[in-house]
C-alpha cells in the first residue's frame, strides 16, 4: 500500500486508457463507453493531476464544428472544476479507414492533405485546451510490404508534414511542443519511426526541429527488444525528452499496454530512478520535468471497478518505485558500489583538458592491458544491491 | 546457377568471415586458422573485388611494431597481386578481456584511453592500406544492468571518441570516412547504439559528423525485429549510407550471420532492389555506390570446402536477386501496379508549391473521407507480383 | 503467373479470412460485410475446393434455433451448388465478452458450462455440415498475470473439456476429428497451449486422445520464433497432423495473418516440400493428406478487389512453391547433396539390429573423433541448391 | 540483505556456472580456470547444498580412464569433505567439433554411435557419483536449414537414443532419472526440442518414458517468449518436473544466463511461489521437491570476486522471493482477491459428478451471457497485490 497520489506527483492519463472498452483483434467490447468527463472526474478523484486525449476520444470523427465546440467546452469545464490540467492533446490519424495507409505519408495525396488538415485543427484544439505538448503517433505511417512504399518519398513527406505542423505552431505563437511517439509495428507490419533512435534521427533533419522532441512509450521500445531506460537516456542527452508514456509490456509480442510496473519490473525501477533522480554521474545533467503520463489499457477481463483499480495501480507502482529508488540512491553502499564499478568515472573525459593527440599517442600511460583486464567491475553486485532495495 | 562474379560486382568480404573457425558459446573451433593471404587469395579466385579486416584478424593483439608491419605488408602485397582492393579496415575493441566493459565508453578511463589509442592506430593502418571506410562496431559499448552505466556520460564519451577519431582523420588528411555499425545486443545485454536510428541520432550531435555515417548489417536490424530495407532507406535519405554488411538472419535470436539471402529472402530481394535500382519514385534520389560487403559466417558444420561454398553462395544469391529485381522493375505490370498503389505519388509534396497554410486550411479539396476510404491500394497484388518475379 | 487452382489441389479457406473487415486494435472496418455465401461462391470461382467457418462467422452469437438453421441451410445449399466441401467447422469461444477469461478454462464455472455447451452444439453443426475436422483454438484460454490462473486446475479443465467433446463425438458416432490450434499469445498475454509441442503433450494425457490432433498455423509457431516445418514434422511423427493453417508472418510480433508465402518464404518452401513430397529419407513415412487450408487476412489496406487478389495469391504461392519443390526433389544434384550431407543416413538406426549394449560399449568402432570432426556436412551448399531452385 | 543459505535450502550449482571463464562469440576468457574442487569448496562455503557437472567440466574430452578416475575421485572426495551432494551429472555432447551436427541425431551414424557411448559412460559416472538426475541437453540436435535434417528420422533417432539410455539405466538398476532440457535455438538455428511442450510430447512416445522427465530452464523458455511458470505448471501436471535450471533472461535474444531474478523479476516471483507454495487451488496437487539448481553465468565483466558475488546473489534472490511469496500467500487479502477472481473455482469440474451430457445439454443453467460478461475478474488488482508484496 502506498500513499494517495496528489497533483504534485504530476500523474496524467490518456482518456483513451481508462476509456478503452476492450475491443481487440479477436473480440468486441467488454465495457461501456462513458462520457469524457466521467473519466476525467474519476481520475481527479484518484489523485491524477492531468489528462490527455485524441480529438476523437472526445468528439466523433465527423462531428460538425458546433458539436466539437460543445463537447470540448464541456470537457474543459469539467477538468477546470476538477482541478485537472489538460497537459497534452493529440490527433487520431489511425482509426478511420481513410487513414489505412497512413496520414502524413499515405500514398494517396488526397489523404495526406486531409490528414494534415486534421492535424492542424487538432493543434488549434491543443492550444485552446491549454496543452503544452502535442503528441504525434504515426501508427499507420508504414507498410506491410517493402514494395508498397517509396521510402525516400515517405521520409520527405514525413519531414514536410512535421515541418508544416511545427511551422504552424510557431506562426500562431502557440506555447506548444511536438512530441513524436515511435513504435516498431502494430498496426502496420513495419512502422516508419520504429524506435526513439529513428525519431531523433528524423528530427535532426527538420527545419523546425527545435520544437519537436520525443514521447517514448515503455512498451513500444520493448516490443523491439530495446532498453526503455537507454532510450530515455539518449533522448535526454539529445535534449529531446518532451513527454513520456509509461506502461507495461511482457516482452516481444503484441502491444500489451499493461499497468506501469506490471511488465518488466526491473526496467521500470531504473526508469523511475532516472526520471526521479537523474544521471548518477552527471548531477547537473538534463532532467525530465514533464508529466508522469500513463498510456496503458485496463485488462479486457476487468469491468469498471477493475478500470479504476488499474489506474490506481499505475500510480501506486510509480510511487512505490520512486520510494525504492530514493532509498537506493541514499544508501552509502550504493556510492561505494558505484565507485567500485567506476560508474561515476565515465563522466571524466577520456582525453585530458588541452591534451594534444600527438602527446596522447606518444605515451601509453604505462597501461598494462593484461593487468587491467583483471578488474572486477562489480556490476552484478551493484545490480543485486539495487534489486535488494527494490524487493527488500 | 548464376554467372561467375567479377570485380565489377564490387563484392567484398571480411577476412573474419571465411576466417571464422567456428568457436561459439557452446563449442570450440571446427576449422583450422589459415594465414590472412590464404583467405584473400581464395576470395579473389572466387570473384571477389575486395576484402576488409580488423587489425587483429591479421596480427596479434600484442604484436610489436615490426611484426605488425611485416604481416600487414605481406597481406597488402598479396592483395595487390590478387588484384583485390582493401576497401575497409576496422579495429577490434571487443575480443580482448581489457575491453569487457567497452572501449570508448568503458567505465575505466585507463581502458578508454587505451581503446582510443588502438582505434587511432587502426585509422593509420586503414589509410596505409588504402581503405576508404573505417568501420566502428561498438559491440562491447553497453551493459547488462541499467545501473552499471551512466547513460549521459556514456553518450558524452561516445561523442568524444568519435569526434576525436573523425578529427584525427581530418587532421591527417586521410581519405577515409567512418561508418558506425549498430547492433541491439550480443555480446552485451543492451548495446548503446542498438539500431540505425540511434546511430544516425548520435551522428547528428557530432562536431565532425560530416565524415561519419552508417554501416548497417542485415541481421543486426533484424535481431530487433526491424526492417533492414527501411533502415537502408532512412540512412540513404539522411545521406549516411557509407557501407553495408550483408548477411542472413532467421528472426529474433542470437546473431546468426548466415549467407546473404539464406535468412529473410523476401527482405533480401527488396534490399537488393533498393541497392541496385534505387527508390522507385525518386529516380534522382541518393544511391548506394559502395562495396557489396558480406559480413557472415560459414556455418560451423562446414569444413573448408563449405567455407568456400558459402562465400560463393553469398555472391550467387546477390546476383540472382539482382537479376530478379531488374526483371521486376522492367515488367510493365510493375509500373501499372505502382500506379494503382500510388507508390510514385508519394513523391508529390502534400502542399502545392507556394500554397499558404491559410489557403490550405480554408478549403477541403472536396475530399470525401468515406469515399476515399474505399480505395483499394493493391499492396497485396503488388507484393505478389514481386514474389512471382522472385520465385517465378 | 501460375496455373489456375482446381478442386484437386484441395485448397480451402476460412470464411473469416476473406470475410475479415479490417477491424484491428487501432481502427475500425475498412470493408463491408457480405453474406456467407457471397464469400463461398467467390472462393469456388477462384478455384478453391472447400471452405471452413466458425459458428458465428455465419449466424449471430444470440441467434435462435430457427435463424441458425435457416442461415446454415442456406450456406450448405450454396456450397453444394458451388461444388465446395465444408471441410472444417469450428466454434468461436473468444469474441463475445462472456469469454474474456476463456471458455473451457475460464475461472467462472458458469462460463465454462456455457462454453462447453456452445462447443458441443458446434460439433453437431460440424457433423451436420459434413465436416471431417473440428478445430479448437483456445485463444482466450490463458492469462496476463501468473497469479490469476491456477495452472494445475486449468490443465485439468482443459482435459475435461477436450475429453468431453471427444467422448461426445464418439458417442454420437460422428466422423469427426478434433484438431487443436496452438498459439503463444494474443489475445491473452500467455495462452495455455502456446506451441505444437504443448498441445501434443496435452493430447498425450487425454482419455480420448486418439481422435484429437493438431491444426498448426504457420504464423502462430513463428510468433514464438519457432520453426513451422519442424512443428509439422513432430506432429506428423506423432501421427497427429490432422489439419493445417497456412499463412504468412514476418517475425516475432503481433499476429499478421499475411498471404501464405508473403512471410518467411524459405520456410514456406520447405513447408510445401514436406507436405507435397514427404520426408526425404523416410519415403514410406507419414504424409499429410488433408486440405491445404489458408487462415490469413487480406491486408486492411485492400478493398474488395484486394480481398480476392489476396485469396488468389495464397493459392498461387502454394502452387509456385510446389512446382519448385518438385523440381528440387527431381534434380540429381539434390540426391548427391543429400548423400554428401548424410540426410538420408539419419534413417539408419544408431544401434545395429540385435546389437546388445554390452557389445556396443565394448567396441569403439575404430572411430576417431578428431578425424570425424573434419567432416564437411555441406549444409550450406544443400541450402543454396534449394534456394537456387526456389529463386532460380 | 537476506539470511545465509543453508543446505536445507537445497541450492545447487553447475560447476560450469561459476567455472565459466567468459569466452563468448566475440571475445576470449576474462577469468582463469580453477580446479573443480576449488569451485565446489567455495560453493559449499557460500551455503550451497549440492553441485552438478558435465563430464568434461571435470576431465578432458580425451582423458584416459586413469585420468578420468583420478579426477572424479578427487572431486568426489572434495565434495564429501565439504558436505556437498553431487545431485546431477550430465554429459557434454556439444562442445567438441565432432558433435557439430549433434550427438544422438547427427546425420553421421558414426558420430551417433560415438555420442551414444559417451552418454552411456556418463550415466555410469552419474551413478558412481551418487547423482539422482541425469540431464540431457541436446544443444546441437537441430539445424540451421530445413533441408539438412530429415525430421522424421531425427525424432526416430532421438527416441532410439533416449530409450537406449533409459533402458540402460533400468538394466543397471541405477537410481537415476533422465531430465530433458529444452531450448529453442543457440547454438543451432533451430533446436529439435525447442520448448517444454515439445519435450513432453516426445517423452509421451518413449518406451521407457516413465523415468524420463524435464529440466526446464528459465531463460530457455523465455528465449521463445514463453511463460516459464506456465511451463513448470504443465510439467508438474504431467508429473514430469524432475529438475529445474533457474537463471535470468531479459527477453528474446541470445542466451544470457543471468543471475536468477536479474531477468524477469515478476516471473521469477511467481516461479518461486509455485515451487515453494504449490498450486493455490489444488493444495494436494503435485509439488516440486528437487534441488533449487542454478544454471547461470557470472557476467563476463566480473573477475573472481564477482563470480562469488553472483553465486551468492542467485541464492539471495531466491530466498528473498520465497519470503515475499510466503507473505503473499499468508495475507488474508490474497484469499479475498482469489475468491473475487475465481482463482480457486477453476478446480471445480465443469460437469457435475455423474451429470450426463444429455442432461447437461438439455439445460442452460439459466445462464445469461450478457450479464456474466459484466463480471469484474479483478486480475489487475490481484496482480497489484502480488507486486505490492514483491516490492513493498
Amino acid at each position: 500500500m502506498t500513499r494517495q497520489p496528489t497533483p504534485d506527483d504530476k500523474f496524467s492519463f490518456g482518456l483513451w486508457t481508462v476509456g478503452w472498452t476492450g475491443t481487440d483483434p479477436f473480440g468486441g467490447p467488454t465495457r461501456p463507453v462513458l462520457d469524457p468527463w466521467e473519466y476525467s472526474d474519476k481520475l481527479a478523484e484518484l489523485g491524477a493531476w492531468g489528462i490527455t486525449f485524441h480529438d476523437n476520444d472526445v468528439f466523433p470523427f465527423d462531428a460538425d464544428d458546433a458539436t466539437r465546440a460543445r463537447i470540448t467546452g464541456q470537457l474543459k469545464d469539467a477538468t477546470d472544476r476538477a482541478g485537472l490540467t489538460i497537459e497534452m492533446v493529440t490527433t487520431n490519424t489511425f482509426s478511420h479507414p481513410v487513414f489505412k495507409d497512413g496520414g502524413l505519408t499515405a500514398n494517396d495525396r488526397g489523404v495526406r492533405r486531409f490528414g494534415l488538415r486534421k492535424v492542424l485543427r487538432a493543434v488549434d484544439l491543443a492550444a485552446e485546451m491549454g496543452a503544452s505538448t502535442f503528441v504525434m503517433w504515426g501508427g499507420r505511417e508504414g507498410s506491410e510490404y517493402d514494395g508498397s512504399k517509396d521510402l525516400h518519398a515517405a521520409f520527405d513527406r514525413y519531414k514536410e508534414g512535421l515541418d508544416t505542423v511545427a511551422g504552424y505552431i510557431k506562426d500562431k505563437g502557440y506555447d506548444l511542443r511536438i512530441a513524436l511517439e515511435p513504435k516498431p509495428n502494430e498496426p502496420r507490419g513495419d512502422i516508419l519511426l520504429p524506435t526513439v533512435g529513428h525519431a531523433l534521427a528524423l528530427i535532426a533533419e527538420l527545419d523546425h526541429g527545435d520544437i519537436v522532441g520525443l514521447n517514448p512509450e515503455t512498451g513500444h521500445e520493448q516490443m523491439a527488444g530495446l532498453n526503455y531506460t537507454h532510450a530515455l537516456g539518449q533522448a535526454l542527452w539529445s535534449d529531446k525528452l518532451f513527454h513520456i508514456d509509461l506502461n507495461g509490456q511482457r516482452g516481444i509480442k503484441y502491444d500489451q499496454d499493461l499497468v506501469f510496473g506490471h511488465g518488466d519490473l526491473v526496467s521500470a525501477f531504473f526508469t523511475v530512478d532516472l526520471i526521479e533522480n537523474g544521471f548518477p554521474g552527471v548531477p547537473d545533467g538534463p532532467r525530465y520535468t514533464g508529466p508522469r503520463h500513463f498510456d496503458y489499457k485496463p485488462s479486457r477481463t476487468e469491468f469498471m471497478d477493475g478500470v479504476w483499480e488499474s489506474a490506481r495501480a499505475c500510480m501506486s507502482m510509480y510511487l512505490l518505485l520512486a520510494d525504492k529508488a530514493a532509498a537506493f540512491r541514499a544508501d552509502p553502499r550504493t556510492a561505494e558500489a558505484w565507485a567500485y564499478a567506476g560508474v561515476l568515472d565515465l563522466a571524466d573525459p577520456t582525453l585530458c583538458a588541452g591534451e594534444s593527440l600527438e602527446d596522447f599517442l606518444a605515451s601509453d600511460d604505462g597501461f598494462d592491458p593484461e593487468k587491467a583486464a583483471e578488474r572486477d567491475y562489480g556490476f552484478v553486485r551493484l545490480n543485486q544491491l539495487a534489486l535488494e532495495h527494490l524487493v527488500g
